[in-house]
């Protein structure tokens, strides 16, 4: 019998199991938790009994991670029943971070978890098989007596299979790894509610989600790995700071709270100060459009699937669409007026805010949404503008990263095999880009034949946390557009007199408020700079008889435009660790000795604090900060 | 026979005309145009055969006017006719503002109209009548066999009737005024293009626009008037200072144009300190929402006909609205955590943009729009906290039209027989709403049962720049609501640790920022305050040789973000004239003197010019007035 392995073919006799195979090619047997035979996946302890091709997966393999945890699932449900006898079982898969199982009348202290990990470790430690049999519905059936779940689910299987795990049996189509032993490191990580098949009208059962691992050291430096994750999950720090908020009656499309509102609006007016600095026009345009318009501009024909329909409810013959982009309404602008080339680059600017219709599951807080404020432009120039005005924007770029302490990646799109435009213009137009990029030194990568049919283009996306290049974290853009100056007819008169169609720059600096505050909350895992914290002082007096010293203070603070306030709710350490939790800047902290000497205590985000400091100092180191827009804090760092 | 007039009987022969009756009662014949004799409007020349009643009108009733305008459009037409005679004839009737007549074929130069207008006062003075005459259509098609339009309506006229009024016939049903002679004042204003019967696929007519009045006096009151009203047309005013525009393809929802959007956001941040001033919460919450959320808030039963349905494209059947109002989604965050009592006043703010769906032809540019930025808010208070809180606003109220120099007339609406809410709740929030008018010795109307069913409130009209109450002025309401806190059984804790209802107080303090915008640019003519003005100094060098003084001149004030530009295209004197059609508050003039001296001159908004002024003195007069956001410039007036 020829068993064919890792592309050798070798000689086995009939009936040998996989296990045997193992120990016979003197393959790592510790590691190696199940095999694909003729692309099955089966248990190591099958017999083989023909000619076949065999695969041996571990946990660095995705599919041997995936039985390691189903069978780690097994084997918390087995320490549930072993503390909880009562407890109904209900489903157990493993999943892309770890496993769960699913348990009714399961009611768990604080310490539950706890428990159920010791217990799980125990059992682990046994050293126990899973050990499979196929048998009847009735047969299962009578063994799964007392399991209503389970016997729910047998209503829909033909040719049940149960594992055996010590005292343990579950129904299960398996396969599973050999033994309990190679689960040296579990954490449980979390319960929650879950409707029994996701059926809101069936019971609430009680999951429990955990994780495990061949090793101690893999344990830990995931869950090192998970934490930095959530610190830097930016839904949990909205949720956390009380940033914004959604609900499931408007998908896509969140509640800025008043905190997130501070800060939404602070990068908005950010956005606007530099786009006034580099010559733009502001403008403000409609949200919605009679049809016609976005036949025109196009966007009906391509865009369609992500575009909204508006009509009046009671008016159903009258057809609006909600705009998903503001470029059609800036041509209408531009074209308002006569324009020469003395009115060129002509910039319009508009913090546009645009709806697109995605799928409710690609959806992701702040960073995928339906509705987008842009940092929009569009810009009409001449062919011989453009490298100045995409250099001007790289400025721009810059200057917004550099704000941000956030690390660019910088991609340029060429052209496409199905465009417009002639061969010449585009020769133009893609060295005017890489000219721009390569004049400053800045490395990108080339995307041959990936602009769009209109344009070549500049994508700028953010490096996350960790320095890791993040496509979802796309930021700013910057493409130019041979194509909508032509549909709308759009000319300039140029010195010669005579009429030229100039090209359209489209650029998004900041990409979308939402989403740029988005990925700013995930690379900060909060701790905003000052001048965009909602909070920026928090002021808290040792004692009541502190407080009308907290109150001057609070007052100069507030007269000076800075955003404080005053804690004296609970004790000094409670109102520490709020602080904390809300990442505030700074907690000015008042007492006896402050109130003696007329000074204050600042305590810093690093937990450092800092005795004597005069009030007028802090403020004016505050205030720097604020107005010069200052990443690090300036006070104690001098 | 017996004629009542004027409550009057009088008896009167068989056969009288009215004229004869004038003259018997001796009634002004001077003024009196014609006559209703049985609710009939008739010639003062019919007679009389049987028992009636009889008014008589002159110009100053509105039924008098409009006959003494249809004469006048016969004047025009018989003058046409004598100047340009292949010209075919249209229709000629009154309207609310004097009279037109359609012509077809006129070609007119540039003082034909002052030609027309002398050959109307040459026949008006010939004292000619309106000789009415009943002809069969045969007869009538016969007259007017070469004018194809007057054949066209004679195929819908069973029993015609025409005038003559000296060489001059129309095809009409009258009546008419006694004389020519009456017709003192004429006045042409404008020409335009119009289809026959309003058809597009039709000819197009030369419609002639005039008015006429029995006096000299009168015509110049009303061109005085005519003028006041263009200069205050804030949909003129925009065009003129390229505010914004408007499109067919977007009715309702005005594009800002680079100008515009300075004065919009200018306006809207002025609004948004307000708000912090007074300790409101800003927030931002989404256009769209699924249906169910319309329905839980009741707008969906209550307000449809305003609201538009949305729904992707490519799925139908997912069904959003785009919000009308912003108050569920504040409740929604009043409801996101628990409040208690300490919490309140709790405010929400929101700059939120709603659309309401409003027919085509009541738009009228940013007086009704379909879309509206409110400066909205809404407060959540217990009973006793009413009083204060719309005192607060009435304060916040107060602020904004002391900033912009308007007049207020203050409403108060009461219960209505339908509505939620016990009497005596009503009774506190009615005489909290009173107290907080009275106790400020502000005169408001009394709307009595003109609340809504939820709560009384206080709307704020402005008066218009001829101090006249109108109320298409609409611009800030107060209005308490004790409904919706119940129906999304919206709670608070209270001193007693109880749940308990709050009221929640809607409020629009500038109303919605575009409209604030439209009564501005009415009331000022577009001669906004300095710190609106979207230029605020333009610098005009005598001649090309001062352009680097001018320069140095532009960079100061740039420097102090004073919105400045250099205007050195064409002569001095067009220059001046574009900046005041654009209603620049300031011009500064540099030429040789000032250049020798190191100082300006200043031209200001009123014509006047000063010489020899400080450079500094001047940005920090200008600087004060724009941070003081002061009405009046202080500049030469200290």
């Amino acid at each position: 019998m020829k068993l064919r392995i890792s592309g050798k073919v070798y000689d086995f006799e009939q009936g040998v199991t996989l296990n045997e195979v193992i120990k016979k090619l003197k393959l790592d047997s510790s590691a190696i938790l199940v095999a694909k035979v003729n692309g099955v996946l089966v248990d190591l302890y099958t017999k083989l009994n023909s000619d076949a091709d065999v695969e041996f997966f571990t946990f660095s393999d995705e599919i041997g991670k995936k039985v390691f945890w189903h069978s780690s699932a097994h084997l918390l449900a087995y320490a549930v029943k072993e503390i909880y006898k009562d407890v109904q079982l209900g489903i157990g898969p493993a999943i892309d971070e770890g496993f769960y199982y699913d348990f009714y009348g399961l009611k768990i202290d604080d310490n539950g978890l706890k428990k159920i990990e010791d217990k799980m470790y125990e059992l682990a430690a046994k050293s126990l098989g899973f050990d499979r049999q196929e048998i009847s519905v009735e047969e299962a059936k009578k063994m799964f007596s007392s399991e209503k779940f389970k016997l729910e689910l047998l209503d829909e299987i033909s040719s049940p299979s149960i594992y055996k795990t010590g005292a343990f049996v579950d129904l299960c189509k398996g396969p599973h790894i050999p033994s309990t032993s190679m689960i040296r490191a579990i954490k449980l990580l979390r319960i929650s509610g879950a409707y029994w098949k996701g059926d809101s009208k069936r019971e609430v059962m009680t999951r429990i989600y955990g994780i495990s691992f061949p090793s101690k050291k893999e344990l830990e430096v995931y869950l090192k790995d998970l934490r930095e994750r959530e610190k830097h999950d930016h839904k949990l720090v909205g949720k956390e700071l009380d940033l914004f908020m959604m609900s499931d009656l408007m998908p896509g499309t969140p509640i800025f709270l008043p905190d997130g509102a501070i800060v939404y609006n602070q990068l908005l007016n950010f956005a606007r100060e530099l786009d006034v600095q580099h010559g733009y026009h502001e403008v403000i345009t409609p949200f919605i459009a009679k049809s016609l318009f976005w036949e025109i501009s196009g966007h009906l024909e391509k865009y369609k699937k992500n575009m909204f329909r508006v009509t009046p409810f009671e008016k159903e013959e009258e057809e609006y669409v909600l705009k998903p982009m503001n470029c059609p309404f800036h041509i209408l602008i531009f074209k308002s007026e006569t324009r020469s080339y003395k009115d060129l680059p002509y910039r319009i600017s508009e913090f546009g805010i645009v709806h697109r219709y995605e799928l409710e599951g690609t959806l992701d807080g702040l960073l995928r949404t339906r509705v987008l404020q842009q940092n929009d432009a569009h810009v009409f120039v001449s062919e011989d503008q453009i490298e100045e005005e995409c250099s001007d924007m790289i400025d721009m770029v810059s200057t917004v990263y550099k704000t941000f302490n956030l690390q660019a990646v910088f991609a340029l799109a060429t052209r496409p095999p199905e465009r417009i435009g002639s061969d010449e213009l585009w020769d133009k137009a893609e060295s005017a880009l890489k000219n721009v990029l390569e004049k400053r030194g800045i490395e990108y990568k080339l995307k041959e034949g990936d602009g769009a049919f209109y344009g070549p283009k500049i994508d700028v996306y953010v490096k996350d946390y960790a320095g890791r290049f993040d496509p979802t974290y796309a930021a700013s853009t910057i493409q130019l557009d041979f194509n909508l100056p032509l549909r709308f007819d759009v000319k300039y008169i140029g010195k010669d007199n005579a009429e030229h169609t100039p090209i359209m720059i489209h650029r998004a600096i900041m990409g979308s408020i939402g989403r740029f505050m988005g990925i700013l909350l995930s690379n900060t895992a909060g701790e905003l700079p000052i001048w965009l914290a909602p909070t920026q002082v928090v002021i808290l007096p040792i004692s009541d008889k502190y407080s009308d010293y907290a109150a001057r203070i609070l007052k100069s603070f507030a007269g000076k435009g800075i955003r404080a306030k005053i804690d004296s709710n609970s004790t000094l350490e409670r109102r520490i660790r709020a602080a904390q939790m809300k990442k505030i800047p700074y907690m000015v902290i008042v007492g006896e000795k402050e109130v003696e000497k007329g000074k204050i205590s600042v305590r810093l985000r690093s937990g450092e604090t800092v005795h004597d400091v005069d009030m007028k100092e802090f403020e004016t180191s505050v205030l720097k900060d604020i107005e010069e827009r200052n990443f690090t804090a300036s006070f104690h760092n001098q």
